[in-house]
């Protein structure tokens, strides 16, 4: 396969990301990929917040993966800063390539580089080959996670 | 039992909060409360970040809970806004007095009131009395939580 860029998102790769988070079992549901404008104001949000990293990977000017790595500052585990990897998406024709381990490499070596004591993420209870992913690539499954929709 | 409040953590709170965090099955492994410079690093940098709200109960002077509410913004679900409860504590003599429900509220009312459409949290899976604590409250376990140290 060609090279494969990983850079920040811009907001001209927004209707590609949405078109990823919508082309899921759950994002289905969850998405509204004919109506950017919220996608829009939030990335706005996100690319004004030093801690906030929108990530696409490009593979010949196309967007074929993202993830949203995020930097917490905390005073757990003697002032552990942490990072939280979501919404990761592969475009469905690259799926099986390796990508997802290549951007989630990437992650943790950002998270390293940025001076984070943990990295962590949750999956949906559902998403088992998800799970046998992330623990292949060293994650442990040590928690269970909560969600309350408001 | 007298008024308790709900405010943000000043400097003055992080010995009583890292008293907290350590006088707990999995913290007392993780933390130094005799060595602080490390949490009053890491609580500078909580101080400058907007999204970040470190906050204790306080009763009759003495700090008696705490938490750490983080604000994420993001393009998932329609670019919705999530809130991230992290290092709850309540403090021993306080343990089942009601304290922990009362907290909880207190971030997911914040959390609304910051226009968040989901409140998140991970718990140990060891945690079981938690789990429960959290499903009464209306979270739900949908997720697997995990994690990398680095």
């Amino acid at each position: 396969m060609s090279d494969l860029e990983i850079r920040p998102a811009d907001s001209d790769d927004i209707p590609a990301i949405v078109a990823m988070l919508a082309d899921d079992p759950l994002g289905a549901q969850r998405e509204s990929p004919d109506d950017l404008t919220p996608y829009l104001t939030a990335f706005r949000r996100l690319a004004a917040d030093p801690n906030q990293h929108l990530t696409v990977a490009v593979r010949e000017g196309r967007v074929v993966g993202t993830l949203q790595l995020t930097v917490v500052p905390g005073l757990s585990r003697r002032g552990a800063t942490r990072s939280i990897i979501e919404g990761v998406r592969i475009h469905a024709d690259e799926r099986g390539s390796g990508l997802g381990t290549r951007l989630i490499e990437w992650a943790v070596a950002e998270s390293r580089r940025q001076g984070c004591r943990l990295v962590q993420l949750t999956s949906d209870a559902t998403r088992t080959d998800a799970h046998r992913f992330y623990e292949r690539l060293g994650f442990e499954p040590s928690h269970v996670g909560f969600k309350l929709p408001l």
